[in-house]
This record gives structure tokens, sequence and C-alpha cells, in this order.
């Protein structure tokens, strides 16, 4: 089985990844809602239509798209549209997962814009549109990356038990398929260490003396409500069309 | 005096940068060296020239200006020659800093890839170019905030000694302002709240008893030879060219 495959592995990289996403969520909830940068058109005609996070976004996704970014099968864009790499393309080894084209970003946007923020910033306008900005599109490509790990994650499990897999993809079963995805004792490790990580960040963010910027109890419960079960979505959508 | 210039705000926000270079500094030493992404040339003329890190930036530069990070005085461009801001002007309050074009990137770079990645990062090439060059761009961009917050820190001190500082300034007498502007027990409080944070982090992600991924000393270090010496010259060219 390719190195990139071993469950232990991957929950390496979705703790390092937990650490930016916490990270950036103190950071975004510094600032407050500033709705209008999520407002398609609000910034005027030279922003095409976009909204500011959404035009900001898409800039610099061709970036990365340049620099070989969505390449990797990790990597998922938001746009469509990108140019192509400069960068002569890299050998990445066996990419352990079957041919697929699940991305669900245009799922976890509106969740992160329309849910998420308005739950950790304080409502308002403090008219730092570019500072907010900048947190949300670090924020959305680390919350893309965590949970389209799932298909590592699903690769790796249905690898482990390929015959109870396939029965319940041939059925289309999705809730059998949700059960065999699901293991609660590791999704409870992983928001205690989550909870475990906030405290800490949180405290330490705050200076000396400081009060909290953000409640520890709100990372878990973004965690618990939004990323764990996109994850899943995920496994399901790799699974089932693959 | 405005608020953006007490002294008690400036160090918040220093504090609130310390955590994004620590965070970054640990980010990049999970990879090797990679010395290929600071050669210019190296990937071939599409990148005009220019090294992996020095394109990417300057892309990512252009994307900021045009959502006008760089209207604001505590930011500071590595590139000239970028496009205009597509926002409207925001008006920040009241700008304490006098006229000044002092900006020390050209200085921050050499020292970042050349003594920095070489200090924190492993020998050799482990072909993670894109994802070093993404730590890279963003720890350049908040060494220069750090560094560059001098200006206000030279401002507030000018203030409180007007006297003291146009004698000297006038003398041309720099030794005489570097030790007017140094504070020992504040730069010794700095250190010690560096070391708090950088152990606490480098504990926290190295996950369930795994070694650091960085010796938390190193990013003290860091501090003491190159990020204090740095924003005490930011603040002497301030006094002297102001």
């Amino acid at each position: 089985m390719s190195e990139q495959l071993l469950l232990s592995n991957i929950r390496n990289v979705l703790a390092q990844l937990e650490e930016t996403i916490i990270f950036e969520l103190i950071e975004r909830a510094q600032f407050k809602r500033n709705d209008i940068i999520y407002r398609p058109g609000a910034f005027g005609p030279a922003l095409g239509g976009k909204s500011l996070v959404g035009f900001h976004l898409f800039e610099i996704e061709k970036v990365h798209a340049r620099i070989r970014r969505y390449t990797s099968p990790d990597e998922h864009p938001f746009f469509s549209g990108l140019p192509e790499p400069i960068l002569p393309l890299l050998q990445y080894g066996e990419n352990p997962l079957r041919p697929n084209s699940v991305n669900i970003n245009n799922r976890i946007r509106p969740v992160y814009e329309k849910e998420i923020v308005p739950y950790i910033c304080k409502p308002g306008d403090d008219k730092q549109y570019g500072s907010s900005s900048m947190c949300d599109v670090t924020c959305l490509q680390a919350l893309s990356k965590r949970i389209h790990y799932g298909k590592f994650a699903a690769e790796s499990k249905f690898r482990s038990d390929p015959e109870a897999f396939r029965v319940l993809c041939a059925d289309g079963d999705r809730e059998g398929l949700m059960k065999l995805i699901t293991d609660p004792e590791v999704e409870a490790r992983v928001l205690e260490r989550i909870s475990l990580k906030a405290e800490t960040y949180c405290r330490e963010l705050s200076g000396e003396g400081g009060n909290p910027k953000i409640d520890p109890e709100i990372v878990v419960d973004i965690y618990r409500q939004w990323i764990i079960p996109l994850n899943k979505e995920v496994q399901l959508a790799y699974l089932i069309n693959t």
C-alpha cells in the first residue's frame, strides 16, 4: 500500500491542518463579519461581478495553479478556468486514489461564508475588508484540503474490507456506507484533540492577561457541525462515484 | 495621540504577528531547504528570470495590491511596479507617521532566504517546492510587517522626548539614537514571550508523542539575531530620514 494511504499518515496530515484551521479562525474572529465582502457586485464592476472574497480567492487560485498546486491529488480548486501550470509537472509517486472528480468546494464556500463566519465573528462592519478576506482565503483553502482528505480515508477503509464496501456501493446504500465509514471513537478523539489545541491557542493568542479571542468550544463545534460531516460526505461521494 | 501610535497598541499587534511568524517557521521547517526555489532562472523562462519564490511573491503582491494592501501605512511591498488598487481607497484614520519611504524589504529577503531558511530547514531537496514557497511567501510578508512596525515604535518614542531625538538626528548620531531607542528590559520580555509561545506551539504541533518539529530555541534565536536588530534598523532609518 502506498505510503500516502496509510491511515496513520493521513491522520498526521489532518492533525497539521488542524493547526492552520484553528489559527485562521482565531485570526478571522478579530474582525467583524463585514458581510459586504461576501456580496457579489458590492465592490463594483472591477471585480467582474464577484464578491471581494470570491475575486480574491479566484486571483490567488490563478497564481497557485501556475505554480502547480492543483496537480496534487490532495488539492481542489474552488474555481474552474484556471491557467495551466508553468512549472514542469512533479512526479507525486503513485496516486493511491481511483480516478474521480469529487469536489464539494461549492458546498464548502457557502457553509463557511454563511454559517461559520457569522458564528465566529461579531456582527457589524469594521472596514477591515482586505485583512478579513486574507483570513477567509487561507481558511477556505485549509478547510477544503481538510475535508477532501476524506478521499484518502475512504480509499484506505475500502481496501481494508473491499467486499463489504462493494456490496453497499452496488446497492447505493448510503446509510450502510455511512455506518461503515464512521468510527465514533476516532471522532471523539479528534474532537478532544481539537479542544485541547483550541484551549492552548486561544489562551496563547490572547496575550498577557487578555480575554481569549474566541471561545475554544466554538472551534470544537465547527469541527462537529461542519468539518467532520462534510468530510464524510466526501468519503461517500468518492466511494459511490468510483 | 492617535490610537495606532499608543505603544501598548503597537505591542499587541506585534504580539499577534509573533504567532504568525512562529507558526510559519514551524510549517516551513517541515520541508527541506530546497535551495533551487531561491535560484533566479532555475525554473526556466516562464518565470521571467525570477526564482520560484520571487515569482510567487511578486504574483501574490500583485493580487494584494489590487485589493489595496499597500495603501495601509503598516504594509510594505517587496516589489515595485505593482498594479493600482481596484477597491475604493479606505480612510485609515489619521496616519500617525511622518511621510517617509523607508522600506528594507531588500534586506529582509536575503536574510530570510540565505540565513533563516538554512537555519530552520534540514539540508536537501524533497521536491516540495510549491508548499515550501507558500510558507516562504507568508513568512516573508509577516516578517516584513513585524520589522517595519519599527516606524510606529520610533514615532512614538520620538514624541515622548522630541528634543533629545532632534539633537541626535541633527548630529546624525546613529550610536546615540540606537541607545535611545533600545530598551533592554522590553527586549528581554519579548524574547521570554517568544520562548514561551515557541515551546507551546512546537509541542502542540508535534502531535501525540512526536518530536518537536523545530527546536523552540531556534525561534528565539531568529528574533534575537535578525528580527529585533532589523526592527531597530527601521527605527533608525525612520528617525534619520524624516
